[in-house]
């Protein structure tokens, strides 16, 4: 696994992340889904989406998921245990990439910051499926930010995704790691931040996600003239989800592990 | 509703689809999701896939989902009951509409026909991520033949859904009565089928996806020139997928509810 190849995978990923929006801003904000007094579940205190999120990990649990110590579930109590054989996960990082969890701020950017920002207000009843499209974009949020499937060829392989801030962390270090020991030495966080910075390529990234949404986000007719600047997102809007939440959170997933990585 | 609204969602719903296919056309066959004998999770017979679908179905059932019996599961059996007060839904639909079921229609198209022609031959060991694009898959297919939200402003109307082919054909049914009884007093398939299709509109149809598919599977970059013709799907394979599975399986849920309206 390089560097480059890690890249490719992300930008492929960068399409799967705009479908996801595209899908949610279907509906409005419908904000009973997030409404914590509206369900009622016996045994469960939350909303909706909540409700959604815990019982899909619930199952991914059963099947496996979270033997890998490097998967987070965003609702880690009650998890029920694994249902399938255990398996020997390969050790790709250092151990410290365990510790080391964005699940809370993914989920705090996504409802507070984008979700306004993304829908319409308005209501038109659809919880369920906002949930499960809310439940899609925390799962490609979560998959940027922290993980990449990298393991094959076994069952349990499904669910052996690592850090992805950690992995692309550990590519750059593998390669210069010359340049990085000082500041980890001297445990200098805004150093690191720097060394991982690349402005180039981050402007690159932002320009090409807004690009993809304009295209993916169009309003499709047989008559071409009929649709022109129709678009079912914003695409600037997916420029800035880049650039304040996905790229700096990642960042911050690679920064936390360099920390760590002489430990 | 009218039929124009009803198209316009059905219109919209084409986009969910082709972002379906999509994502699940970023795996190969991956064949190891659909191996019966692979999983080994005590009390639970079945492939990956089947685990995941039946699943979540689970919770959706826990959340009223099924509640409404228009509403069909892939996996009735040993269903848990909802959690939710029940729903009064108000009922749209002529009662014969229960009755018409297609699940097994769209699993077998869906697996047996579509799957082989969309994917890479190949394995590169993501099955649970294949697993959920399926289910995903199978959720939009399923809403195109069969259903269609519509309620609002309740909780429960999260799972309010009604078959779509019954609903086209009870709007078609509604607008001309007369051209439709006589053929239905006759109980005459053909006659059901030939009033329900209209070419040009069907010609359209798979114009504008084969269209969608071309835009929205593109490679984008920055650079213009690079990718062209680098699609992620074949265009012509979902303009087929229309041809030969959704649009006939939809017709036939309206011809199975037209011949049952005047009972």
């Amino acid at each position: 696994m390089t560097l480059d190849a890690v890249r490719d995978a992300l930008i492929r990923q960068e399409d799967t992340i705009i479908f996801s929006l595209i899908e949610r801003a279907k509906f409005p904000i419908n904000s009973p889904t997030y409404d914590e007094s509206r369900l009622s579940i016996p045994g469960f205190c939350g909303s909706l989406v909540q409700f959604i999120v815990k019982e899909t990990e619930a199952y991914e649990s059963k099947a496996g998921r979270f033997q890998n110590l490097e998967e987070h579930p965003f609702f880690p109590d009650d998890m029920p245990p694994s249902l399938v054989a255990p398996y020997d996960y390969k050790l790709v990082l250092h151990p410290a990439a365990d510790s080391i969890n964005v699940n809370g701020k993914i989920w705090d950017v996504y409802f507070k910051e984008l979700l306004p920002l993304l829908t319409e207000p308005g209501d038109d009843g659809n919880y369920a499926s906002t949930a499960s499209a809310d439940l899609h974009c925390l799962q490609t949020f979560a998959f940027r930010s922290n993980s990449l499937s990298v393991d094959k060829n076994d069952l349990q392989a499904i669910s052996k995704r690592i850090h992805y801030g950690n992995f692309v962390a550990e590519v750059k270090f593998r390669d210069a790691p010359q340049d990085y020991e000082p500041a980890i030495r001297a445990q200098d966080r805004d150093a690191l931040m720097k060394l991982l910075t690349f402005e180039a390529v981050e402007a690159t990234v932002k320009k090409r996600v807004e690009k993809k949404a304009t295209i993916f986000s169009q309003e499709v007719t047989l008559n071409d003239t009929k649709s022109k600047g129709n678009y079912k997102i914003d695409p600037p809007l997916v420029s800035r989800l880049y650039d304040e939440w996905i790229m700096p959170l990642t960042k911050h997933v690679e920064v936390e592990y360099l920390l760590r990585r002489l430990d």
